[in-house]
């Protein structure tokens, strides 16, 4: 009698109970092991990881697939340890949804003053706006449109914003104005009030967001980045929210996570922050694409949403 | 040569400048007055109106015909002189776009717990949450579904929400359940975790939303106020949420408007305000709704968005 195929859980973020339950209901061919728990590394067959322990993959021998809980493989891919194995990147309905969700509440909240409201409920000023703009007279920018990119965008129409997005290469979304490459940037650029980051991080994306990009923006327009920390330069989004081009910036992930307590962004009047909780994958549609993965694999099939390490994402 | 016809613009509420303008670019073949501009009543044949002064429209004796600025006519109906002359209702675009905007955001703030988030980043905490659900996941209802929630419930449908809606008599909309009369109401209620009302304010209306029906709802669902101040009963809601029944409030309209810079919901941690917003009717599109009414009454055509006065909306 053979042995179960292994699977190595290894992540000290998520809560592994919902994850090994998922698994043994939607996998009883494998065996789970939750690591540290791993008395045979040679035995691990494939390994679903958030932010294992930099070199632990290496020590795998008979590693044949490596699942990522979350969308972004840069923390992965920077672990140069890291075994030439097929690295499957977490396309997750859950994840994606959570996303759109994200982005549409922060684009209607800067969309529809909420900020102003707020300062005003705090100094109980009773005072309405002169004009209000409807979501179809204002022009969001969402840049990157990979699954979260495509859906977010899709969802930003469906609400009547007036949508533009920018990819790498051409991207023809329905209902989005599409741009693309370096060349069409500042073009993108100047017509975004409300600029969505959904970029990986790479290295042609890190540090892309800066005084450059934020200049090319109009008086006014507003950040959003729920992507990467950094795709980011944290001190450039400051002075341009201080020299009064930018009104504001929603922040879901940073240079340094957890954000350092005595970081300018906790305070800031015209920034909103939350602490990486954008999109979480679900353990029950993430266990899914697991299994989707584990039999391809083992049928001799193709994996599909796989990272191409030259292009890192 | 005859005189053109005269309209009387009555808002102390509204700038009257872009009223006018649209209203000389879209109808040249009338004359356009704004009150208490108005020497001679008698020759006012038609008033677009928000909240004139009680008693007003009874002084013009040649009157045809009446448009509201707003889509809600309780203020124009409470006026005991207010003359039997056909009254138009406001449906138009902006004003339902606006609405929907506004409660797409308050629903999903509330959904994706931006209270906590909020709270965390004025207290430097750093922590996410253990369960995010999904809109799939999140029971919303609408209570009304005219023009204003049909739109609205439509959107939270299409947001991926699990969407039922709340009326007087059946209206199929797809993807939102349906629900109607008195019979159904506990049952609407008991499934609903985030309630968006959008009922006109009537004799039925009036206090609908007092500690009865928030004892319907369960535990920690949220209640979302944007039609008028009469449907809810200011002090049952603050006992809900106090007692912790009731998780939180966005209240965008009041019993007294201005809100008193004494009343409890200004500083109550559980209760989001804002000054009457959120939906405002634009006047481009809000005068193609009067330039139909008027030549549909020009050609001796009826009216439509006509208020049923025994219904009160």
């Amino acid at each position: 009698m053979t042995a179960k195929p292994l699977l190595l859980f290894v992540s000290a973020h998520d809560n592994a109970d919902p994850w090994v339950a998922e698994l043994k209901a939607q996998l009883p061919e494998v065996e789970v092991r939750v690591w540290p728990d791993c008395p045979d590394k040679a035995a691990v067959d494939y390994a679903l990881v958030w932010k294992p322990p930099a070199g632990l993959l290496a020590t795998l021998p008979n590693l044949k697939v490596i699942f990522s809980l979350g969308a972004g493989v840069d923390g992965l891919l920077a672990d140069p340890a890291l075994p030439d194995r097929p690295l499957v990147r977490m396309v997750e309905p859950g994840l994606t949804e959570g996303m759109t969700e994200y982005v549409c509440l922060h684009v209607l909240r800067w969309h529809r003053d909420s900020p102003l409201w707020e300062q005003q409920q705090r100094d109980r000023v009773w005072k309405q706006s002169a004009h209000v703009p409807l979501a179809r007279e204002r022009r969001v920018g969402v840049m990157g449109l990979g699954a979260l990119g495509s859906d977010a965008a899709a969802m930003l129409a469906a609400l009547r914003f007036d949508v533009a997005g920018w990819s790498r290469s051409p991207k023809d979304i329905p209902g989005v104005k599409g741009f693309h490459g370096a060349d069409q940037l500042p073009a993108f650029l100047a017509r975004t009030e409300i600029l969505v980051c959904l970029l990986p991080a790479t290295a042609e994306t890190d540090g892309l967001l800066d005084a450059g990009l934020f200049a090319g923006l109009p008086r006014d327009a507003v950040v959003i980045n729920a992507s990467r920390g950094q795709v980011l330069v944290e001190e450039d989004l400051l002075a341009a929210l201080d020299s009064g081009h930018l009104r504001g910036a929603t922040l879901d992930v940073f240079r340094t996570e957890p954000l350092p307590p005595d970081h300018p962004f906790w305070t800031h009047p015209k920034v909103t922050i939350t602490p990486h909780v954008a999109a979480i994958t679900q353990a029950r549609t993430g266990v899914q694409q697991v299994v989707d993965g584990f039999r391809r694999h083992q049928a001799g099939q193709p994996l599909v949403n796989l990272v191409d390490r030259s292009r890192g994402y």
